[in-house]
């Protein structure tokens, strides 16, 4: 005999800027809130600034010092949650519920002392507790904590997604849902490839491959962390109420797929030192000095050399080209290399799965799909679920559509990564 | 033989929203705390938040909601202190000095549980003492504390007086400076009485009736605790570099002056409610009601009654107008009176001034001064250092410069109400 017992949920819910962007939209956040209330859930809401606040904020400093001190950024900006919190509990007051909320610093995440990029070392979630058993909805800040003298700290951009990662984990939720103005993850963008699919669930590893490769979904560190822990995460809109796709453990399923998705990013430039002498260290010399700069380099390739010397190629996002070339044209004269070059007419395509650990000739697929499009490859990257190539942007688009269509990602089928929610 | 020894002084400085209202203000106000470093004075400043920041915070709560909860009230205000703060905080560091903000939290300004209107019960300065230690200019967040749950909470209007006040007192402070936009307190308003002149001094008591007169120069609640405590404050604009006015003990001097100001109100209405039957515990009825609605009522007239029936006048502020109406129309209804009239089309001109206590004849040479001008009086209330009378609107700044002269007070001469600082 099987007895059903309907159990009360506990649902941690994040809401981005844009979910929240004026008092309008923080009412129809409430309403949603209270649909979960009405249906016997209890709720954590997690809320980031409205709309562009925090840039706002920044911009004022800005006004005031060119090198504002860390710690007062950190003051400043963690008002915009504040406001948020606040105005959301009215919103949620105003429709019949009771709603109480509460700054990073009340409800006790302390965080280490790095300002403006703060680590989570605990929550101490007694008084959320309280509240929830007292039938409130909690209204927690996102991206700010207090370091131990109380000083208040920011977790850094997406920061919002770890507040309601972390506060799931202390809290055992059973779901922490990420709302965001896509309505979840897709086998590609739908604006360059009309038949990408709508996933109903990846894999933690898929999804932080997803998210170093330039989707802005969710923030890599919060889907670490959901990973470390086994967090289920619900990624959908704040438009809509259909289901969004679930980011889970991966569990082998009887057929095995061997893509989730093909991702094109557009915001990298590539730069080749070129004529670099072919002894060792120099590679070390020349990245650690980029890294000093705090410049992310993506992919690296290096060629064998027959001749002492060989060409050293990476990418860095745009935004960083110039600093990085600042950077470079030093190295070339310390370390007497030849030269530099550097090329913003490029896009990197990838496809991400985990099913690649168990198929061999995805790399191969995919070569093939390019090659019939008389696609040149220029850079290739791999990881163990992953595999990027670099190409001409022009014809970006044209590869995503090619390569989705070679790993049939448009056609409704079984999946091998289901997830255990 | 005396030997002179140069102190270092604490000095707490509060600056309102206006002189706050831009990041250009800021710079300014960063300078004039640098200033005083310079000088080796040890800072601490309070700052009212941006402009009219607070209002646009209480815009966006009323457009989610007629009745927002003012624990989340509070939660939003608090965060229009904080960006001051913090902005504060860089702009003296771009000028090389070092600086930290808090919010009231931080400093552990604990109030009573009282959200929008809390009254402050403790301040535990350890962290203040511990920063001026290391040389910094502390900043604190005005206006805004936290409960005993760590709820935060705020003081209500002009709040920030009383954070710097309570500091000052907290801290042992030298002297606790109040800047606004004005120079200082005045013998009548120049704008009204152009001979009019700024006091170099006056008595708490005065400034307290200045307060309750409707100066808007200093929250009346700052002004009982500097008294209570014996804290000297120093009124003076952010915007020159010239001495205001010393609010302190009274001293008694010299030569006794009478009055210290004249001061005129036209933001007041007047409420009659005729023929109330004249009976124990009518008055007390009518005004507890009135209470009840949180109305404050200024002054009361009541006859004595030949007929058993009496007409009963008070005023209130304008704004609360209307609901005193609607309150007065229930009451005549209940008390079987005759019928309510009001009036806003009247002012009241006042003389405050401690010399009155040991000087007879001040309401006669005021009420001399008044027939002179042909201007009839309506209604006399008077205090221990006080006189106030309601004449017609239209009569009230020529009213001011009568008794202004009346009293000689824009001659300069010997005062009795030095302060003691």
């Amino acid at each position: 005999m099987v007895v059903s017992m309907k159990r009360q949920r506990l649902v941690v819910q994040k809401y981005g800027g844009s979910s929240v962007a004026d008092t309008q939209r923080i009412q129809r956040v409430a309403g949603r809130v209270v649909r979960y209330k009405r249906h016997g859930d209890d709720v954590v809401v997690v809320v980031s600034a409205l709309g562009d606040t925090t840039d706002e904020l920044i911009r004022l400093a800005y006004e005031i010092t060119d090198l504002p001190p860390e710690r007062e950024l950190d003051m400043l900006m963690a008002t915009g949650e504040q406001v948020s919190v606040a105005l959301l509990a009215m919103a949620i007051h105003q429709q019949g519920y009771e709603a109480i909320s509460f700054t990073g610093a009340q409800v006790g995440i302390v965080t280490d002392g790095v300002h403006t990029k703060a680590r989570i070392v605990d929550i101490n979630a007694k008084r959320i507790v309280e509240e929830l058993r007292r039938g409130k909805v909690v209204i927690v800040a996102g991206f700010q904590g207090v370091n131990l003298q109380q000083d208040i700290t920011t977790l850094g951009r997406g920061g919002s997604d770890l507040t309601a990662v972390a506060l799931a984990k202390t809290l055992r939720a059973d779901v922490c849902e990420i709302y965001t103005d896509v309505d979840g993850i897709y086998t590609a963008d739908p604006r360059i490839v009309p038949n990408a699919r709508k996933l109903p669930s990846v894999s933690y590893e898929e999804m932080l491959e997803m998210a170093s490769l330039g989707s802005q979904v969710m923030q890599a560190r919060s889907i670490e962390v959901a990973k470390k822990f086994d967090i289920p995460i619900h990624v959908r809109s704040s438009f809509t109420h259909t289901e969004g796709t679930m980011i889970g453990k991966e569990v082998k399923a009887m057929e095995a797929m061997q893509v989730s998705g093909v991702s094109v990013n557009k915001q990298e430039a590539k730069v080749t030192i070129l004529n670099v002498p072919d002894r060792p260290g120099v590679a070390a010399q020349i990245f650690n000095r980029i890294g000093l700069e705090e410049i992310n380099v993506d992919m690296i390739i290096q060629n064998v050399s027959h001749t002492g010397r060989t060409d050293l190629s990476f990418t860095v996002v745009k935004d960083d080209l110039k600093r990085t070339l600042r950077v470079v044209e030093q190295i070339v004269q310390e370390v007497g290399a030849g030269g530099v070059m550097h090329d913003e007419d490029i896009a990197k395509v990838s496809v991400v799965g985990v099913g690649m650990r168990s198929h061999s000739g995805v790399a191969a697929r995919m070569f093939q799909a390019l090659a019939k499009e008389n696609i040149n490859i220029e850079m290739i990257s791999t990881s163990e679920i992953k595999i990027s190539c670099v190409i001409r942007r022009a014809q970006a688009d044209r590869a995503a559509r090619a390569i989705h269509d070679a790993f049939r990602l448009g056609v409704k089928r079984a999946r091998t990564t289901t997830v255990k929610a």
